[in-house]
């Protein structure tokens, strides 16, 4: 199921939400079904590359979960299981899907999830940070041996109540991930280029600016990269796009163990892929379905549409 | 002042308004300042072939703002000078600068505006009729003969006041420019990519749908391009953009002759770099100070920052 072509440098540890979510949009509704930004990312990042999950389900996860996320090459060792209910979302999207409005947050067994990695883990290379708590963040980052790679999400919650924390976490990472809001409000600075020119300065050395439908920017010191968003006809639940963008950009650039400049353009336009794929179905459906020559191919679709002439 | 490569079609005849606009922003302000859809689209056209402007005045517009146009190559025999007031809009902007905001509209003597043409305006091979009423959009079409290419831009108060007439100079344009919401609104569909199909039902081989910071798309039956915003620093006052990127659009087809996917993408390139120029100050002011070579610098710098390399 992933792409085979003997150009893989390691696995991606990945750690952040498995969770059940109840979602509901103007195109249809699920109840309980498979999410969490770890779930995204992870299977995401599977097409690319060996994935290694750090998380934690109650005792009502489904065996049909874990055999579904098994499938997919993902070492779950790191898949804590503890007593109480798994981590539980609801919420739903009007007709402008850019906005997620939530109606209940149950953390059950993430109230107190301690980030604890196996052994095997601690050499991975490719590090994942999603969108958790930024004291988790550090306590994963504390664990691993000088990776190659570190990228790292937040969001909005953390940085209003956990800024200095967030801000600890920018200064270790190599990558940060957030979405335009978030970029603007961590830096209390309305427009997106100085706000992610901000954000270089707390460290990181690569900032990714991810804005939904409208694709995503890429600054680093001494460039500039818009990635489109791709054209969908077909968006049925945005849920989990910006996790899904994640997991297929650290997949992408585990796969072949460049980080350069060419290969994280790439690497955006891979994870814009994967992203377009989650947000056709509910849950984590399309990414269960799709074929690696489905996502070669929407990477190719996206160049055409793309390019054009010199002046 | 302009592209001079010897490589021209034939004039740009520009229909629109001309009027004296004042505008607040976070980043300042300026009071009766020149503006107007055909003033800011003509003025972007200039760089790249002769324009001839269709507008009407009143007695108070200034000798500076005729001599300003004149000096951009632009044919003002058909600028009205009528009795009674230009034309005025008062409006602002909050630190959204994607929302104007209006708090005056003085129509004066555009309420009276019956577009006529000098004869020597009638053979003009290209087109663009600026966001008036549509009416006077099919009057102007009715006194051209057989344009190369007509271009139009419409807006929210004529598709809710005169959506017929609007659909009507849909059918015969080759080109239709909108925004983001016009396009919703004009369709009755949320999905963007389903309401520029629509709209392509309507009549025009290509639509084209602004969407500010976050640049534009392009769609016709076989093909879509997507360009990005231009990454601005110093954007000061919004005012015009569409009008500049509608005007850079038509000027850059004019300038070669050539009406394909190839050219229309470079075009759309062209206006989105005369747009970015616009909203760096206020009014025309730094369209008059621009040189062709800021506007190549910039376009290879769009060039840079869009490249990516294949799967």
């Amino acid at each position: 199921m992933s792409f085979d072509d003997g150009c893989r440098d390691g696995p991606v540890l990945i750690v952040g939400s498995v969770a059940y979510d109840s979602v509901r949009t103007p195109f249809g509704e699920v109840q309980e079904a498979l999410g969490g930004a770890a779930s995204y990312a992870s299977v995401a990042a599977s097409f690319f590359a060996p994935v290694r999950l750090v998380g934690v389900v109650g005792e009502d996860f489904a065996e049909q979960h874990v055999a579904a996320l098994a499938r997919r090459d993902i070492d779950l060792a790191g898949l804590q299981r503890a007593p109480g209910k798994t981590f539980r979302w609801s919420g739903y999207y009007e007709f402008d899907l850019n906005q997620a409005h939530t109606t209940a947050t149950e953390l059950n067994v993430f109230q107190h999830f301690r980030p604890s990695l196996p052994d095997s883990y601690r050499d991975s290379p490719y590090v994942f940070l999603a969108n958790i708590d930024p004291a988790l963040q550090l306590a994963v980052l504390d664990q691993v041996r000088r990776p190659k790679l570190v990228v790292c999400d937040t969001m909005n919650f953390w940085i209003s109540s956990a800024k200095e924390k967030v801000l600890e976490v920018l200064a270790r990472v190599d990558i940060a991930l957030m979405n335009e809001a978030e970029a603007r409000q961590l830096c209390g600075e309305s427009n997106l280029i100085l706000a992610g020119r901000k954000v270089l300065n707390y460290g990181p050395g690569v900032v990714i600016i991810k804005k939904g439908e409208h694709g995503a920017i890429m600054m680093s010191p001494g460039s500039y990269f818009v990635a489109p968003g791709y054209p969908l006809e077909e968006l049925r639940d945005p849920t989990g796009a910006g996790d899904t963008f994640a997991g297929g950009l650290v997949g992408y650039l585990a796969r072949c163990g460049e980080i350069d400049e060419e290969a994280l353009r790439r690497a955006i336009i891979a994870g814009s892929v994967m992203a377009s794929f989650t947000v056709e179905d509910f849950s984590l459906q399309r990414l269960f379905s799709l074929k690696p020559e489905e996502v070669a191919d929407r990477y190719h679709e996206i160049i055409a549409m793309t390019r054009f002439g010199g002046f």
